[in-house]
């Protein structure tokens, strides 16, 4: 049974480690997404004051998706996020570093307007052995158990 | 020339149009990074309020920020970013379709205690059609002439 809104309580935790990327996983990823010196070359990157390469910043980001992803949205009836906030990049990731996360509902609200949904908002923090990494914030959209049935009905 | 924190003047604009997706460019990033049915399958997203396939948030975010890095940061000294905020999925970005986008550099802070580097802060529109489609703001760290000279010479 995929989770509703009703299903998710203030304070629910969920907790993750992230896989640890390769130079080449950095590279390839960032010759698509985010070609700075940095992210695409070792020798350049070495140059520079983060001292080699690392990831970039939206790669950090995805890696803590995923799997919250897989594991919670996936398993509820979530419709979308209208945005997201506070997205900052407190150390960079190098190669081979596996980041520890813990996520949080922080507030759980229905919507004012349309009784099939509500907004569940969440605070991400990950770290690299114990040092702060990564922070954001998102509201995700689940539909309520009414909203929920509608939809399997149809 | 590359460009170090002072050659950029407030109000500065970079306007760009994004590549169009096709429906497996929506399903081979959600397949990785995002697999919720509306991104990774067109018969489940046809049932869901999308009424089709709709891209990933991050490979959004993602379109709109290639041209600006390969434009603009990499004819610059950026060395980062400490972060994002305010991103905003206003509609969803369906297959085939481009968006039309404005960056507009907001404000330009030197460090108050680093000399060699400043803080660029830049405000992200971009439409399909006309529709506001995504929104975000961000903060890029970009070397100051002097701090661009030290690694120059290093």
């Amino acid at each position: 049974m995929k989770k509703c809104f009703e299903d998710f309580e203030v304070g629910f935790i969920y907790e993750f480690e992230t896989s640890r990327l390769s130079v080449k996983e950095i590279t390839d990823f960032a010759a698509l997404y985010d070609p700075q010196r940095f992210h695409v070359d070792e020798v350049e990157a070495a140059k520079t004051h983060f001292g080699g390469l690392v990831a970039s910043g939206f790669q950090t980001q995805l890696l803590c998706f995923v799997p919250f992803c897989k594991d919670v949205l996936l398993n509820s009836w979530s419709i979308g996020s209208p945005g997201m906030e506070n997205m900052r990049w407190k150390r960079p990731l190098y190669p081979g570093e596996a980041m520890q996360g813990q996520i949080k509902l922080v507030s759980a609200r229905p919507s004012s307007k349309r009784r099939d949904r509500g907004y569940l908002e969440f605070s991400l923090e990950a770290r690299v052995n114990g040092d702060l990494t990564y922070t954001q914030e998102w509201v995700s959209i689940v539909l309520t158990c009414e909203g929920a049935n509608e939809v399997s009905d149809s």
